[in-house]
């Protein structure tokens, strides 16, 4: 408990920290690690404390002191301003020097003759001496001259008193048998990892030509309008060859035809693996330059990683025993009693060679990043050992920096939330299903207020091409406006599954949230230059999540009062108050509806009376408000949203 | 993270533990560890857990299964029936065996062909065979033949789907690669750890002769009182020789008039220190016959310890080293700026020679053990360091059993919970201020329902002679019966300080909540035969206590809904509900209340019709309640609360 008989102080249940320090705390670069910690000792004398905090790759410690609040609760904070591994631990001491001078203060208050202290003064005032600056040297030196000098007790009571004291009991604290707590992590990512706008489409629909495969150099054709409606990541679908045995046809039938192409994420056939490319989309050298050419135009082009194989695989030749074997001498394929999977085979992460497996894997990941890779979509990884993730992400970062792995994990909370402890940067969320007002500031609430913020970084999707919820099948073209508007607007790590969603494509297969006709077993062709309302919202929508840091943020929400359950509002807001972003949303795809939002005078800063001028950013209307209470009014079928810019100005009052 | 890539399974958050099993979590002998943590894995196989427990001194390991829950918690329990440590950790693992059977029977279900099914199941059956009891191994050859012969393809689908084949997958986990958790511990201490009724009183105001201090041999002739009482811990102030140089006067007056006692609690004079007795008390070998004669009466008399010094303590002279010593030479006194508390002299615990002052303290403590005392009651020992008493106790724990220390933290919350995780057996709490219906619900949800329930043992006193708390000075005799009953009803560790209470003494200090004339400054005469209500009434709850072991626990209370702010109603039930006691207290000490309290059939376990036969053990009156919502009525001048014992009958309905 105490690191020797003299530590008096006690440090507890300090923040951040994930499962008792088992994983890092994540942050991004720029953000702010707020620390707390309980700081108790015996008795009344004062405490003092500090973080000591090291960054990435230095040797030299950083202090910064805590400040105490309430039932023993202590705060404050540092910022995270370069990537890496960052460490941190508390140090906390009854401080002599400290209680001191506070008991002076009070004990001259109360008029009693301090001579004894005064020496007592002396002593502390010795101890610190060394420690000192110039300047505060000679202040020092001098009151040791003073207290020691019986016929200087008045100016010795003075200089006590004094101003400058006050600064040299503040910088000087005296540091004696501090407690130590247990050395924490935070990693810090870079920008990315904190705010990024994903497209994804099916490359093999990316001909303009009806009836030709879609080609990598269709693709790099399309980059310009990419960057052009604000998306800085393109992700794929799994680009390798796709399996010929088993292979599925149009919605999942289990035979195919003769030219249906299959499901992608069958991967594997006798054109190769994981480290190969489906041969219709073109070459490698086809793919790196579109690799290339996206990050000429500010976009990385992410990967799907689908660890498991279609029947005819290499590594079911190759490999064996990474398989599971029946005793008829096939293959074990995938299965969720009664249900068949035939055309896929999982690995076997518990047979005597999964050592050999696992490199075999990561060997997959470091190919494509020695290709120009730098963002990973992993497929189910909650159907893959949690352990393994763990092992592979952290071998990633040792040799390479600012790669991003989303987290495809539609599975129960806890396992979400594991992938997310053990290194994956996103996570898909159960955001797509979280419709009502209620069950979105909960939801919010839970992933910004709850302890997930020190490990889990959300990335909204409102749809994917696995997932067609309800609601779009169902309230047309507005729902699709108002779903998009959420994503982007909540959470700073967003994505969108196009073009189906901006051609509100809303037909399911019946009773269930998957398309019909999904473009997971069939070649689509798009009018990709398709513009409406939804394309131009999100061009805008984009452009001022470049423009207004508030918006880069997931962390910094606020949702506000307003009187109808149809309107969700919410300020976000950077800590400098230099960017304020208001954005209500109305839920209701059908009706107009209005209400009042209430602004919190004290959240945006203001003393004074309120004079906000509101820019619109959608529709570029402009607003004055001067009152908490403000009335919004939103129809569904012109625009369902507003996104304030909110700018304080001095108040007329 | 994973103990090798093979185990799948996580577990994480178990419960109980204290602070990441940096203490242990605290049983008393023959309660229940319930045990919870989430555990997951990839993918869709089933999981299997076992707590893994060991018994104090014992080399076998228990095993017990955990079932799952919402959300992936798991959950099971085991009893501790022995005191000391025990140790436990979770063991976790994909349990292919089950996984198996689970998927048999739903592609069974559907209706499919089995037969490779049945030869993986042999593989299954052969891997447990040999751990199986003879018969059910018999039973497995059985099945091993029919599932390898084609032609018993019939014979084998329907052993799998027999009850025999159920049992034998219950019993026989098939544990590979298991997943093992961090050990934890659980100390668990004996009974009257858990269920002690204590009594406080100043021996020296012992004396039936009014001038004449008490004595010892004038407690002995209290012990058949205090054990018709229904008390079982005996609780003195200090019993040491008293300062003579600085002694405080009548009403803590700085200077003592020549012939008054002074306080216990200012320890040492020429007569010696912590281990000898105050003179006037009597010797060494009339106390050691006290704490004799008591035990043989069910009593332990518990000892004050109070380090700290009066001047004249012969440690001043004999170890200067120990305390602190101003610039003039003399030694540092207590004080909390400005006020001084020159009779009392702290003990440096940031000196140079810590480690002898810890060894003669915890000689003293040892010294008093081997006079025969077990209970010791510390004072104030949130102004000692809380790493000093974790090694205190420990060490005392090393050599002896069954001792309890109450630990006198009336101070801020993470330091009196502080001090129960490093080993105080238990402590005084804020109930002598909770008075309020919400504050005594809140309180006691926290209490039993927070985390603190597995460290933190409460001890509920209405009053100490410290507190006269503002309650008990202005609302008349009533008063003190109400926060009597609440004491002893609520906690099954309670106490409090006489003879004032029952003689219903009521006058503070003005504007404090302290005892007017306290007893710590000077000599009481008491008439001990008094008799009144609240005599009566600490006899009857007392015997109640003992005779129902519903109010042996502070951990079993529900709290009822009873529409009156003024009543309080909470339900005490023992696990296996042989005891059942219904407690209805009216807060209002000056009027008569009524008001309909639920009484919930789940919680008694009724599933037919309610029929309860209630005696209230306090008046004898017996009742019959048949509906959910029952009318009771209490005058505070008569008796303000209801002690029911509850008998569920079976229903007439």
């Amino acid at each position: 408990m105490a690191n020797s008989g003299r530590n008096r102080v006690v440090i507890e249940n300090i923040t951040p920290q994930v499962d008792g320090g088992l994983y890092p705390a994540k942050r991004t670069v720029g953000e702010t690690v707020e620390v707390s910690a309980d700081i108790f000792a015996d008795g009344h004398d004062y405490i003092r404390s500090r973080i000591v905090y090291k960054a990435p790759g230095k040797r030299t410690l950083q202090y910064v002191e805590l400040k105490s609040g309430t039932n023993d609760k202590w705060h404050s904070s540092f910022i995270t301003d370069r990537t890496g591994q960052w460490s941190f631990y508390i140090e906390a001491w009854i401080d002599h020097f400290y209680t001191w001078y506070q008991g002076f203060l009070k004990k001259a208050e109360a008029g009693q003759h301090l001579a004894l202290e005064l020496l007592e003064g002396a002593d502390y005032l010795g101890r610190i001496v060394d420690s000192a600056e110039a300047r505060d040297k000679e202040t020092i030196q001098h009151c040791l001259m003073l207290f020691g000098d019986k016929q200087k007790y008045e100016q010795a009571f003075t200089a006590v008193l004094s101003d400058s004291m006050v600064q040299i009991v503040e910088k000087y604290p005296l540091v004696e048998n501090p407690t130590r707590s247990t050395e924490y992590s935070v990693v810090c990512e870079f920008e990315k990892a904190g705010f990024s706008t994903w497209y994804e489409f099916f490359p093999r629909s990316a001909s303009t030509e009806k009836g030709r495969h879609g080609t990598f150099r269709d693709c790099e054709r399309m980059l310009p309008k990419i960057a052009e409606m604000g998306f800085d990541v393109l992700y794929f679908p799994p680009i390798h060859p796709i399996g010929e045995v088993n292979r599925k046809g149009k919605n999942n039938s289990v035979t195919a035809e003769k030219d249906e192409p299959g499901s992608p994420w069958a991967i594997g056939s006798r054109h190769g693996g994981h480290k190969s490319i489906h041969p219709e989309l073109g070459t490698l050298e086809d793919y790196r330059r579109l690799v290339k050419k996206a990050r000429q135009l500010g976009i990385d082009i992410a990967l799907d990683i689908a660890f498991q194989c279609a029947p005819d695989h290499p590594y079911v030749k190759e490999h064996p025993e990474w398989f599971r074997w029946r005793p008829d001498g096939t293959v074990q394929y995938a299965e969720n009693p009664p249900k068949k999977y035939q055309d896929i085979l999982p690995l076997n992460f518990e047979g005597d060679d999964w050592k050999n497996l696992w490199e075999e894997l990561l060997s997959v990941v470091v190919y494509w990043i020695e290709q120009g890779i730098t963002i990973f979509r992993v497929d189910n990884p909650h159907t893959k050992p949690i352990g393994f993730w763990q092992w592979l992400i952290a071998e990633v970062n040792k040799k390479y920096e600012n790669i991003i792995f989303l987290s495809e994990a539609f599975t129960r909370p806890r396992v979400m939330e594991s992938l997310a402890k053990v290194g994956f940067t996103h996570g898909y969320t159960y955001f797509t299903w979280r419709v009502a007002k209620h069950e979105i500031i909960e939801y919010m609430t839970e992933l910004v207020y709850g302890n997930s913020r020190n490990y889990f970084r959300p990335n909204f999707w409102p749809n994917t091409p696995d997932i067609l919820p309800y609601h779009l099948q169902r309230d047309g073209e507005n729902i699709f406006v108002i779903r998009y508007a959420l994503a982007a607007t909540l959470s700073s790590n967003y994505g969108m599954y196009g073009p189906v969603y901006e051609h509100y494509e809303q037909r399911p297969v019946e009773g269930k949230e998957e398309y019909l006709n999904s473009e997971k077993y069939e070649i689509k062709y798009y009018n990709w230059d398709v513009e409406n309302r939804l394309t131009r919202v999100i061009r805008t929508v984009n452009k001022a999540r470049k423009e207004n840091a508030a918006l880069q943020s997931t962390w910094n929400i606020s949702f506000c009062y307003i009187e109808n359950n149809n309107l969700i509002a919410y300020l976000k807001i950077t800590n400098d108050r230099s960017s304020i972003i208001l954005t209500v949303v109305n839920l209701d795809p059908y009706s107009r509806q209005h209400g009042f939002v209430q602004i919190r005078k004290e959240e945006l800063g203001i003393t004074e009376g309120i004079n906000l001028h509101l820019t619109d950013l959608i529709t570029g209307n402009e607003y004055q408000w001067t009152e908490e209470w403000n009335y919004v009014e939103l129809d569904p079928n012109s625009m369902p949203f507003h996104l304030f810019r909110i700018e304080v100005r001095e108040s007329n009052l």
